[in-house]
């Protein structure tokens, strides 16, 4: 049976871009339906890492008086920067006055949903957006399948792609056939979960002759560690002395405290920038739009930065008729998404040894490292960055 | 006639590094022989460009009254970098309090000699150094022909390789067949000189589109400016009304006041830096040391620094026999050299156009720019490299 249902925005994929959308949309008395191919359980049970720039924390707790942020969240004030044998603090709190936390994706997730829901929003899980059509028209639409396998058919005076990066929307946006900017990294990350205390207070980023590690926490029981690794690494190829071998090697003056490793997973290094953001009355934010490789921690950030800009197009839109925020969405969306996409390629070239990199090369990158731990200036730039820009305001 | 001469320090190379080497010498009551392959006349047509950082200013300054870099030179209190058809000042001197000097490396060349021959050094132009044998004993010994043919040696207490990036004592120091530390770029610079009056006060950094130009300034009647080019570029090839027109291209906004070209070069983008700066009683500095892309500024500034180090190391080992600065010597001189190399590439890197660079490079690169600009700390990284970092201590 064939359903067709009429809101004011659609919003397809229920991820962090989608669901503050639909909140910022209400706050403004604009309606929307939330779709997502994947169940509720699926959505919040797909772990993935976080870190939160102190804007987007902000954000969090102003929408949701329930927000976990502070509780489960941690709030870092530095991170580390390791080299040559010895760790430097990038003190953001002395630097720039801000913090980040750490929460992971999934955690902020079942926040949102749980927040969205009691609010009454209209969310539609199980159902996958096929195509959207007329994107140029007043009227556009997004062709679905519901959990039962039915089409449903949402007619909308705009469509949203907050679909992640394999974007069905991103088609009728940017064009089928079109790839966006793109950059691929010659390495990846191994990642682990294991049932261990943290062996450290903050995130440690290890530039080592070997190759880059990550010491990351997660809860007082549970660990996060990555190193840097060949794409083509088959995560079961590994045994745990080996991974443990490895990354302990690649932090050298600190103990790593080991426990069992319950997941292994290998994450590609991807950049990417669609080629349109918006076309008609259809725009694209977060992995639908952009992607980028997480050592620069801006992933979830430049999502709700897109959504901000896009929720106060929108309003003016559907509120007095202007246009004009609209018009310019993609060009002040990409201005930030493009000093996101450097500050994530400068934080990834700066900490992984690239293969084949020459002699000159690796001793240009340790000068490097070191003129920005030696400056105060060099690591305010860095602090701003990884604490994030000023939120995006018309 | 085979003469053999004896002195405390054999300097090899009359350039900046070798010439203030000579002073820092004298005034520590060292006595010292520089030696040069080139006439007095050779030495002082060679038009080479030169940004003097603050540090270097003052040193010149005190160590001759006479120096005209206030004179001559034009001090800059910031320089401007182009892109996206918009100019950003850095602001040197609010950011960071500090200057650079416009002054070429010749005219600093000039002052130098006049000062140290009026002082009584034995400087021995048309000297051409074959070999520095005995460098690990405590007599190394300069071979040498002089400018009738006839062979010359001097044996001294220690032998300093300050002869450019074509050195001869490199070779004793570092190995022969040591190419050292090297990157080459795959781009040039094609460099004029001009009659024309400025066309701006201060530098122009500016990447566009179709690559990298530098509006630079030498005289109130004679004009500097680079353009990046192939570095297979033959420099008669290109006629004068090509040359105007691909620079007033690379800097739309500025009109450039035009003049009959009268001289014109390509410039080879390399870097470089030799593996061993010492080797027992032989040392190298400035050039002979390594080599950077001209973009950074930092050439001359950085045979300074060293020869500043170089002349502290040798104070202690003639004048109190103490080793111990000299033993530390190539490791303080590496520190601030890898942090040059990476301040030259960096600078090259953010404003040329790479052959076969991505569209997705390219906004990268422009997301880069505006980061630093909008930045103040990253301003302010920029102005500290640019001006210079402190100079070495022991």
């Amino acid at each position: 049976m064939s359903t067709t249902v009429h809101t004011q925005v659609a919003i397809v994929g229920a991820g962090p871009a989608g669901l503050v959308l639909s909140h910022l949309l209400a706050e403004a008395g604009i309606e929307s339906i939330v779709i997502d191919r994947r169940t509720r359980e699926e959505i919040e049970s797909t772990i993935r890492a976080g870190i939160l720039e102190q804007n987007t924390v902000e954000l969090l707790r102003r929408i949701d008086p329930a927000t976990r942020v502070d509780t489960v969240g941690q709030r870092h004030d530095g991170i580390e920067l390791r080299f040559d044998g010895e760790g430097h603090r990038i003190d953001f709190s002395a630097l720039v006055g801000r913090s980040v936390w750490l929460h992971p994706q999934h955690e902020v997730l079942k926040d949102l949903l749980a927040l969205r829901l009691s609010l009454g929003q209209d969310i539609r899980f199980g159902v996958t957006a096929d195509r959207v059509d007329d994107a140029e028209s007043e009227s556009p639409r997004v062709l679905a399948t519901d959990a039962e396998g039915e089409p449903l058919e949402i007619v909308a005076g705009f469509v949203v792609g907050a679909d992640g990066s394999r974007s069905v929307v991103r088609a009728t946006v940017s064009g089928a056939r079109d790839g966006g900017y793109f950059r691929e990294y010659p390495f990846a990350w191994f990642g682990i979960l294991c049932e261990a205390p943290p062996s450290a207070d903050e995130l440690i980023y290890s530039n080592s002759a070997e190759g880059f590690a990550l010491i990351s926490q997660r809860s007082p029981e549970v660990q996060r560690m990555y190193f840097q690794c060949d794409p083509d690494t088959d995560p079961a190829a590994l045994d745990d002395a080996e991974i443990w071998r490895t990354l302990q090697s690649r932090v050298p003056g600190t103990e790593l405290h080991e426990g069992p490793i319950f997941q292994r997973d290998v994450l590609r290094f991807r950049s990417s920038v669609a080629r349109r953001l918006r076309a008609g009355r259809t725009a694209l934010v977060g992995d639908a739009a952009h992607t980028v490789p997480p050592t620069g921690a801006k992933g979830m950030n430049l999502a709700i930065a897109d959504v901000v800009l896009l929720a106060d197009a929108l309003e003016a839109l559907f509120g007095v008729s202007d246009e004009r925020p609209l018009d310019s969405f993609e060009e002040r969306a990409l201005s930030r998404i493009w000093k996101a996409q450097h500050f994530s390629w400068w934080m990834t070239n700066m900490l992984h040894v690239a293969p084949g990199a020459s002699d000159f090369d690796r001793r240009r990158q340790l000068g490097e490292l070191r003129s920005v731990v030696e400056s105060e200036a060099g690591r305010a730039y860095l602090a701003e960055g990884y604490t994030g820009w000023p939120m995006p305001g018309r």
